[in-house]
């Protein structure tokens, strides 16, 4: 059993005024949770902005195996302790999956230590996203490409270290181009980012998005899970 | 000109008690400085925990083209302000040398994002370091290994991000193996980190460390050096 | 069920003069498929240079979903033909674990395209093999490190590509380091290099060395298995 | 001064019903030679298959620095031979430059060890040409994005392995998205491919296009240039 939380900031689907709240009146994290609740291998539970501590504890982080990241506006509102707490749970080797604007929160930007910075726009472009690896296993059952009618434009350069994998490229009419969904290890820990999923598009809806992030769990679940981590060994000399 | 700023946190020289201060009596930082500011290409200063804010201003870092950092058991008394200032000139594009125990160095960390753990021990055993990678910039005019007759012994696993090239790999007559020479990419900064260098040995005076270091600071000298590199533009569409 | 293929030169073993007869009598492939066939998921078969062609058609490889290849001083002897073979069933998902004097094999030649040099000694050296990334699939089960009490050694520089990750690092008694245990993705291929195993030492017999080769095998065995990854589609624009 | 050959199959723009000959009217290679050859730091010679040996000896190779290489329809008309010697050319430290339709070729297929497959289309597809990586050398002087009117379309997957850095990624108007420009060190040498440049359109007298290829040039010149890569030393071991 694989065990997912789900956290989103959870700020533009409460706004009346938000076209997000009429698309994901649950919240986007209801969304994602709701098809990955569906599948007999994983466990899902979700957490807001709105939960004490962000709903993250070390309690609540020692039984995540993956944790998938939405947050926009509300990067800011995460504490620092929080960033942390999460930073500290993928690098002993909780599974990490961070979803389009989540480039810029702190738990994704303390794990790649660079800008995470990207050009961007609102215009309704239509992306296509190509798969570039096809034998990744988060590429499973995605045909060559799929079409997201319509999302928020994201563009290069992206300012993350070169990734282990580049599972996805993205092409959108505007005339951008993305590396949209990449793959890190650090440490013991497996990360995912994947650039669909603006709020006020119905894309957590789209069959191919679900299935990508279902293989994205799958994959980044850990195959060793550490507590100490951060901690250097002063071990005796091995020789005689 | 090569600007290069050598950073050293100045702790265990200053301590009478502390073997470091007979080998290195005016510090760590004016031994590297010494050899360095013999180059016609090159230009130095030094800062310390001792100067105001540890030295490093908006100021002093616009003017730095390759930082050298050594730190130790003072990492926690930089302050998170100094470590994020120097954090976002190494994205803008200052390169960035880090010396044996600044691998657990806050501006370090922040730009591998991973633990920087190893394992250690003070033996002094006999290092051997391997060339690795012989077309490296940094490996000119290195021989295929070269011996330090005693140093701190690091070992695998490092706890760092996946590097660029492994230009320098060490052995230990204790029996461990490290990583001992890596590069790195973070936007537009360019790092170099480099195992050899435990306080009480003479290892910055062996011409075979001041020539690896020499050559660091010529390969981390930037290409591009940007100030805006954490923001995210938003042009329009480039299709009509 | 996994469909192995150990394939082994086998000329050493052959040879009464040769210390590997007493060693393997049966030769390495055996040695190898034997610990191998005894997992419930594992379906061993073996091929030499005596074989017809190899041991290696077209049917045979596609009823292969691992390969493993030992080979020393008969690599000339593998025709071109049975290289390219290989080399394209790889390319195409097979999966491949190259051991030790592979090194300078056909096969792993084509699949790095580099010199895959590096130096060695017939010296008896205590190897000591440490993982430096614990938390890949091939290291599951093995501790820090292990050793070998002799071994032939190999050193760097080794001329390979920058592997995907570097599992395990070698420390010689003699002085020498090396990547031992290395990773590699080419098209939809997985393949792992592991350097222990000269043919006169009781290596495969070591429960270290094969548990790290049953992992490997299980690692690498394909998720993407097609049959034209040399073809280039010439597909009409998806836009209208 | 860099000495540059650049090597060009010659057989579309001799044929008199081919586009290209009125493009290229004295061929592409000299198309390039001539912006090339305006450079104070460079020295450029030509050789195309029309020349014995395809103009390409050890003697050649031995006085080049950066081998540039265009072929398309004649790939197959390059002995092995040849293909061998450019191959360990560049592996003993000769840059190489591999030009559109070339990730087909012997010496390029025989570098990367992978298929080089991709899809393709001759639509006459607009192509934008994004930087994705600024900082890179072969980037400099590229303002954030290029447009060419109209170029054959190449789209992923891209077959090669996991390259050093994407300095490029195309965008088509068809549809398609690439990594067009992206460098790779194979031993010594540093290798260089560029997506751009069919026979039929004038991409290489595009300055843009120019700029690249001549910061490639200089980027690719060796700083190791050996003779014997190929072998393995067998040196004593340095302990007592």
């Amino acid at each position: 059993m694989i065990r997912v939380l789900v956290w989103n900031e959870y700020i533009h689907e409460k706004d009346p005024n938000n076209a997000s709240s009429t698309v994901y009146p649950h919240g986007i994290h209801n969304a994602i949770a709701g098809f990955l609740g569906k599948e007999e291998d994983i466990e899902v539970t979700t957490a807001t902005l709105d939960d004490e501590n962000c709903g993250i504890t070390d309690e609540v982080l020692k039984n995540t195996d993956v944790i998938i990241w939405w947050g926009h506006c509300g990067h800011d509102r995460v504490p620092d302790v929080v960033a942390q707490k999460v930073h500290e749970a993928v690098l002993n080797g909780m599974g990490a999956v961070f979803l389009h604007s989540a480039h810029k929160s702190k738990p994704f930007m303390r794990l790649m230590g660079t800008s995470c910075s990207l050009i961007w726009r609102e215009s309704g472009d239509t992306e296509r996203v190509w798969v570039s690896k096809p034998s990744h296993p988060i590429a499973a059952g995605i045909d060559t490409c799929f079409e997201l009618e319509a999302d928020e434009t994201y563009g290069e350069p992206f300012g993350i270290p070169n990734p282990d994998d580049i599972v996805f490229m993205g092409w959108y009419s505007g005339g951008e181009v993305f590396r949209s969904g990449v793959t890190f290890t650090r440490d013991n820990g497996r990360i995912f980012y994947f650039q669909p999923g603006h709020e006020t598009f119905p894309t957590f809806y789209d069959p191919n998005v679900q299935r990508v992030i279902l293989n994205a769990v799958r994959w980044a679940k850990p195959d060793v899970r550490t507590e100490n981590v951060m901690d250097c060994p002063n071990p005796p000399s091995r020789n005689k």
